[in-house]
């Protein structure tokens, strides 16, 4: 048997609907699901592609997440929107509150967003690169549970809290970046442990609160923030906006949750908000000057666009599928059959 | 003659009243000029109190800055107030469209405030923590001229490019922080190149593009991002939402005005960006459940919430007086007599 398998876009997207609806998902979140899993297929971040298939089933078996949740969308302000996503997934419920967040940024100069009881597992350059189509600027940041001590301190109390960023530009797809506001995102920390290599000094601290380049040994204890005590306030601000502010858990509330249902259950109530302005709220020339910003840092070698290698996939893509690996592909059409 | 004499706040802020307008500043600039420097002393960041006075005067001087701009206020639209600073400092600027931005944000829930043609010396914190005693929380950018390379790039485009947040709290002063997004603020190369140390590594390179932890080869060269990617596409985003967004100049832009002009004149046309949000807009208990958050990250050794030293030292400040060095304090008053 072959090591990997070429699928085009649509297969991918009819495989991950059909394996979503198979395993209890209704129809119209799985439609949403499976745009995630294919978008990130097509752009070549893989950890957020098929691979994270299963990631979305268990939790839907277990009881932690509703698959068939139907999000409420909310009016609550002239400039805020509120989605509470009834024990789903995050996707569906951007989707649900996106034209009424779009309407208003566009007619008040700024709007946002705020989802609660919700579970992010996508990356997040997914959720904010349609703003950035339908010509808004957008920041978005999220959370989920502790997995991160605050900075000179050795105990899990943030997420990853990622963050991300679109800005429309005149003519091609909005410049897009996303990051966890941890040093690493959990996934990298796992790959070095699968593959045996060792990571950065000032991604984790070992179980007893020492600096570790030892990913099995960070896996046991806690990550650390980027960037030292700066990454550290970003990822208060994340907390207290994509959380306090929308009524979704803090990472430390959802991981005392899910510690309460033994390691593996409770919903996560997760939160997130999404910031959105008008580029053309105070003048008429931000596309034209951002291009002249955005050579200036393309002129430099070795810099890059954000959003740009993944763009750069998305096109390779869609003419020539994309390679997944056959036991991956095997494992999803096994869970389709159930 | 003692190497540092003893001022009260008040007696700081008098002076510092003075020099301004003996320096050609209107009085009511001087005010909130005054105002910054003496809560800039009064914090302990005395790198942007007295000791910044002459950076105040000497752009008056060569007619860089306006000492009697009046800030110009526009509603330009449900959720957002324009503030042309008329080639003037910025603080005068954001009093003067303070009202109207606190007044948007509680009616809509989120409000931003655009600076354009201004010129940021002060320290960001001061920018949001006004808003934070008003109820708000209140997220702030600004940008000034290049110093910082791109993430793989050598030559200056973004500039110190600071961010700053606060976040109110019940019965306590709002959680504040700010930093530069570059690695290091400039001030503190040139504190270890004044003391003879070096810097750490990953703050700069030097003219040829060689990482450095020679702070005079720093100065030479050019300044890194905070953050390896992740803090430079903050900083991208710094430079779009403060100036591509407000018409304020991208710090490349001011950097050839000030080219042009001899290195040491032309406006700098800087610009900023103040987002704020109503705590209370998604739900009542924000100011009760931050708390337990605030909580938590004080639990654990060697932590800090952000703004408690600056805190700590008012209370000490307002009861005993600052230092001054006895050079600077001569230095302000000869300037003070013109």
């Amino acid at each position: 048997m072959a090591d990997t398998v070429r699928l085009t876009l649509d297969e991918i997207r009819t495989l991950s609907t059909e394996v979503c609806i198979a395993n209890g998902m209704s129809s119209s979140n799985a439609e949403v699901i499976a745009d995630v899993v294919t978008q990130a297929e097509a752009d070549g971040t893989h950890s957020h592609g098929l691979f994270r298939i299963p990631g979305y089933i268990s939790p839907m078996k277990n009881g932690r997440v509703d698959g068939q949740a139907v999000p409420e969308v909310t009016d609550v302000s002239p400039g805020l929107v509120a989605v509470d996503s009834n024990n789903g997934f995050a996707p569906p419920a951007i989707v649900a509150g996106r034209p009424l967040a779009i309407e208003k940024a566009k007619s008040q100069g700024i709007a946002a967003m705020g989802l609660r009881n919700n579970c992010n597992l996508n990356a997040l350059w997914w959720d904010v690169e349609p703003f950035g189509d339908a010509g808004l600027i957008a920041l978005a940041m999220s959370t989920s549970r502790s997995l991160v001590a605050p900075w000179g301190g050795d105990t899990a109390l943030f997420g990853t809290d990622p963050l991300a960023f679109a800005c429309p530009r005149a003519g091609k797809p909005p410049m897009v970046f996303d990051f966890a506001t941890s040093a690493a995102a959990r996934g990298e920390i796992m790959v070095a442990a699968r593959e045996g290599h060792a990571i950065p000094e000032g991604w984790a601290l070992d179980k007893n609160g020492n600096a570790t380049t030892d990913p099995a040994a960070a896996l046991e204890g806690v990550q650390l923030p980027f960037g030292a005590h700066k990454g550290n306030a970003i990822m208060i601000m994340v907390e207290l906006l994509a959380a306090g502010l929308t009524g979704g858990n803090f990472c430390f509330e959802a991981q005392e949750q899910f510690a309460a249902f033994g390691g593996d259950s409770g919903p996560s109530n997760a939160g997130e908000i999404i910031i959105l302005m008008d580029p053309s709220g105070y003048h008429d020339g931000f596309l034209t000057r951002v291009e002249g910003l955005f050579e200036r840092i393309a002129a430099q070698d070795g810099t890059r666009i954000p959003g740009d290698r993944r763009y750069a996939n998305r096109a390779r893509s869609a003419a020539d599928g994309v390679e997944c690996p056959a036991a991956l592909y095997q494992q999803i059409l096994d869970l389709k059959a159930g």
